[in-house]
């Protein structure tokens, strides 16, 4: 950490800052300049709250010189993570991987219909939610436990993987037999008590960017569930919240090549929920794996018009396959490709 | 719900559009006018969503009409709701009402120590964390089962009512032997099965905004647990994320006399999370008064620089005890009183 | 500035910074610690941008360990700055000042009938556009010139200071015979060459803060206007913009406190643009003369519900009148007092 | 406009309603529903504004239901606007073009180098500012006319075309004969006075997007220039400003498409601004090719680590040249080309 005091700091004030940081287990070197004197902190104390010493008297300002995360930083593993699954998928490779299926499980007709689809056009996870997560009480909420049957049941009949959300820990036992990758979506990206629990199953999990998580808030939630000892873990940009409001949400496509400098973690782009309006995925998706994405969760329903949640973002069948075309003649633009 | 559509659409566009409300339980008007068609559809079905008429073929917009919530509304209670702790404090009445404490409980004499200070002011709540909700897996996670003892004990030694942070059902049943008031945070506004209990749970419950969620989400929130059938229900702002980082968050005043008009719920003001800097809480605290808050949840800490957490935002007991009284000269001015 | 390396920096990145470092002037003094380099550089040179080391091979950060500005800094005046306008009136001083009237000058009636309201409840300055930015071309512009004459000719009638907003530099000339303060509007707050000017003018000028300026920038543009010998400078919070839309922007109140903590130029606050709607706008005024504001900008038009412009946040005469009787019973409680 | 009215709302609140309606020239139809009162306004009077209806007694809320642009509209020019430049050059037709070079003209050498280097990567313009707006006053002002001079001889050496950024009207005369095309920054876009000259210019203009603007903002402050008679202008995605602080600012790539759904007018991508670091520029260039954009606009340097601005988000040339061959590969995947 280092302290830089203002010009006016009496020498009083400094001392003050020197024996705060050597109580909390700095050792401090100090730059007395002409115009104001500069504190550095040398040693990495466990619990620091920079914040504390920016109100101190004197103080100019205080600035935390190394990432509070570890295990989820890029210099942990630099050549990256990469992810198997049980048939063979890896997520994190050269492959740009895709996962696709509707909002939420509706029926057993529309999953394995969507399933078929999803299969057809080259995807290698389907998705659909069984529980929901829904700003509104009087919605639509998934069809929880008939819907974890029948994801299961149709992916193994089209040879998908199963992802779906976890919203809650009492889930999590209840869904290990039917699914291959546990995703927790933004509104529980800080939820630190099941982030910890994911932390102890032995499953891959993505997990999504909150809805106004800055990329170092990423990094620490996924710092719970690495910390448990769970690495199969892929993070996943899905628009945050600005002003504008033409898209549901806005797609920080950035956020694809910063993550991936930071960290040594997949990173996968949801354009469907990124901007919320199904015209605009496919070219969304394609900006996602031209900046680096190393995936995609998309929403694809067999009938959008009809769907029971999220039809407005969901991708017709044509569109998806039309667009799984392209980005098999993108991938190797950016080094990467598609099976 | 309201469809307008684009001066270009065509007549097949227009039926789709009435096709799919009359499905959804609409009742459609017509309004053909010379430069586009309106179409209103009258009636309310329980499960509809605007955006998928959004991007229908031809349509210009479509606007909801109505609040998607309901119990949270102020026409359901015009009057407003009153919360009658058992120690005759009444949240949402004439009296201003304040909450205060220390971010975390650290140990029996800090929570002693900053009980008395608390009480001496005028405050009728101690706040205090026993379960702590950190960005970090590396930060002090709080004392727990302890802390809530703790806080009882000293709370009953000093006449005060208790109010705690719960961050998972599973401790709902923990809590409730200790606690007065649940306190939902703003990273679990949107923990929708967290809310569904507290719904259920017999005890008020005090529902931060979440860093991101607009006024509407705040009421759906609410909604979560209303219908559940808790109807002691308080609000809190406390800052939202901005572009601005001088503040910790950007405190939005107006949402206090927004909310204020848009349900019956009592809306109080967290100035320490609004702006996380000690010497802005008082200026603020006034602020949210002056608008209209029926209360103030506020940082205090007997030693604010030895804080295990949040100390830069903690008020010194002296601090509190001098904003008290301008609290006291205030009220009046805005027709409420302070004991 | 401050550069604290990576751990993994080697010796040729810290060699490579340092001698940037002392290209631009700086004198580099250097910490050596077991997880990493801290380089500080001492001394102040006139260009350099933090940025540039930033992404610099090797480099953790950068800071910048001292304000960009100057003049406008609490240091350059710690008493604070006050501005006596002609007849008298102090904006700065003990006296919380209110300045208002409507968007736009409409018609020789209207203005004047606006003047004796805005006399009659006690404010001080007589606000209304002449020339009006607004965001579609199609929209009212503005009666120019003889809207300026008429403000003139009304005030001098009713006894008020005229304030009114200038967009263009051409208009300045045009403008000094008839007002007492210049407005900058949000929008024109970085349109560096007007400020500029108005640095060279010997009126007041009160800036408003643009929508999406940080506070330093808000500084850095009214150093602009300082550096060219105009110190009688006055800013303004007007609301910013974020992703809530129940209010027209977001009033950040606890800009006003901060404010004055790191300038000593007088801060005034604009609740009418801060919510946009007339009801939300008393409550938003006193809080922000709770928080410490110097003075209020308020729309208040003789007829709100026919206005050319703004007529949703334009004030009822009798709520101007209500809101004054309210602020004159604040002021005290914040050491400030109103004639 | 449509109006719909709270369930509330008595026959009183709906007839004042109406009146205004009328008053402004509308015709209105009303559709009376059991819950509420839906009042629909055919016609399409000159100025009215929707907020103000929102606040009217009984009013639930007003929606405007038709662009508030006319020329900046898709259906003003269903095929797009193609510019054709004095070399041959088309922005807007099939080719992706792209515009490069340094942030500011700092001397003829600089100058020329940073010319043959975007010449040689295949740019078709050469970008760099002589009037240079800046945050602080002390910053590096720009060469001025000097600057102009040099941009003009070096791109008539090179065969390049010259685009610069006009701050000010009186620079407009200045800068005709020596540039290409005019280019608004982000700061000036809402600078009306400026545009409404720039619509009586008979060169081509760039606009780019304001910090904090929308969609329909950008397309509102097009209209001041196309209702001048320009019609020869570019828009550009340069960034918005978020709570996001990793980057510069938070490039909303989703603009991209979505402006080429509403309007008629060619739309680039500045991914230097966007990100303002310079190893994110080439997948943030790549993602806006991907996503639709029909040009980009990026700062490249001959020695970015000794420039007098923005050096930072500067490529090195061998950057610029390895992305154009990335970007030749791309354009042909989304139909487009480069020569």
């Amino acid at each position: 950490m280092i302290v830089a005091m203002h010009g006016e700091a009496t020498e009083e004030n400094i001392q003050q800052v020197i024996e705060r940081m050597v109580e909390l287990g700095f050792n401090v070197h100090r730059t007395t300049g002409a115009a104001q004197t500069i504190l550095a902190g040398v040693g990495t104390p466990e619990h620091f709250e920079v914040a504390e010493f920016k109100v101190l008297a004197g103080v100019y300002d205080a600035y935390r010189i190394s990432s509070p995360y570890k295990l989820a930083g890029r210099s942990f593993r630099p050549g990256g993570t990469t992810i198997t699954f049980p048939n063979g998928v890896v997520v994190g490779g050269e492959e740009v991987v895709v996962m696709a299926g509707p909002c939420s499980v509706e029926s057993r007709e529309q999953i394995l219909t969507s399933a078929k689809q999803v299969a057809a056009a080259g995807a290698k996870f389907l998705r659909g939610g069984a529980f929901k997560p829904r700003s509104s009480p009087y919605s639509f909420q998934g069809m929880g436990l008939d819907g974890l049957k029948l994801l299961r049941e149709v992916s193994d009949e089209t040879g998908l993987l199963v992802i779906t959300e976890v919203m809650e820990i009492s889930q999590i036992e209840l869904m290990l037999p039917y699914i291959d990758c546990f995703q927790v979506g933004a509104r529980n990206m800080q939820n630190f008590n099941l982030l910890r629990e994911l932390g102890h199953v032995r499953k891959p999990v993505l997990m999504k960017r909150g809805i106004a998580a800055t990329i170092e808030e990423v990094l620490l939630s996924a710092e719970y569930i690495l910390s448990g000892g769970n690495y199969n873990l892929m993070l996943c940009e899905r628009g945050i919240r600005t002003y504008e409001t033409y898209t549901r949400n806005t797609m920080d496509i950035s956020a694809i090549p910063v993550l991936k400098r930071l960290t040594h973690l997949p990173v996968l782009g949801d354009p469907s929920h990124g901007v919320g309006i199904r015209d605009l995925v496919p070219p969304m998706a394609l900006a996602s794996v031209a900046a680096g994405a190393d995936g995609l969760l998309m929403e694809m329903h067999p009938n959008p018009d009809k769907a029971m949640s999220d039809g407005a973002q969901s991708l017709y069948p044509e569109q998806l396959q039309k667009l799984m075309a392209q980005l098999k003649l993108l991938a190797p633009v950016v080094n990467r490709m598609m099976a």
